[in-house]
């Protein structure tokens, strides 16, 4: 994994990808994945949603600490999977053989089989909606990977696949924020 | 457009597209592009973030009710084109030759060249974080249409458009909603 700016870590949340979040708690790993998130700032700052009925819920409150990890398509079966079963009667890392790299500002680990990784704070809880807000500190990115494709779940159980690329650079070019 | 049955609705936001939120204060429409967004219940409960640097804040404030339309690759020039102008100084609507159709449950219009419309009221304005938690009433999808590919932003002026479907449906059975 090499070092990826922070000014474009909201690129890796912005289309809607399907995401895999782990936490740590007292060296537990844990991971799930999750589509019900969004970005709330470039600097770069994210939403996630979540609440008592995932396992990594009490890690994510008592820790304030998490990593995203982006996967693309070639393990979009393992992340269905991983989002299919529960971390209280399993250690998802050693079932699904997944790659815990070590962080460098938290303590929840990356995902050496992702895209990319966005090691972030909890910033707020809002326990009324089960928002947890996140600051990004730190990315990295597998620049060396080919498949770089992410997937989207559609809620029913199927998932789209990125497509073709449409460049509308010009359009937007007054418009974009810096460093992207 | 024909009515979209409510259990479904999320299904539409889930992947994460590019959206069109339109509202209507005092017979002023208005209509901005926004990829910021998440599902929060499948009910379906959904969270957009805008600001008062959006000409669209206002009315949202103010009448608490607004429309998701969701736009397909075959408008997207038009999409980007609406995030790039403000309503401010213009009626988008004409500008972009979009046709308003009447809403049944909210005065902001559905709008006739998107795949889907989804009417919604404003059931909580968290002003901290600039989010807008959205209860969806009605939905109404143009099944007709052969052209269902939706765009998701990159956040550097290119867009993803929808590419292949993968179906995990036997891995989720269990985890599925009812009604999708």
């Amino acid at each position: 994994m090499k070092t990826l700016p922070l000014a474009k870590a909201f690129m890796l949340l912005e289309p809607g990808p399907l995401i895999l979040v782990t936490t740590a708690d007292r060296g537990k790993m844990n991971v799930m994945t999750i589509s019900w998130h969004m970005v709330m700032d470039f600097t770069p700052r994210f939403a996630l949603l979540t609440g008592p009925w995932n396992y990594s819920y009490k890690a994510l409150v008592k820790t304030k600490e998490c990593v995203i990890a982006i996967p693309t398509v070639d393990i979009s079966r393992t992340v269905v999977e991983i989002g299919a079963c529960s971390g209280s009667d399993s250690d998802k890392f050693e079932k699904f053989g997944l790659t815990a790299l070590k962080a460098k500002s938290v303590r929840a680990p990356l995902i050496g089989e992702c895209l990319a990784n966005v090691e972030c704070r909890v910033v707020d809880h809002i326990r009324k909606h089960d928002i947890f807000v996140l600051d990004a500190i730190r990315a990295w990115e597998d620049d060396g990977r080919k498949e770089r494709r992410t997937i989207h779940a559609r809620g029913d159980g199927t998932f789209i696949v990125d497509g073709r690329t449409i460049d509308y650079r010009e359009l937007m070019r007054s418009r974009l924020p810096p460093g992207v």
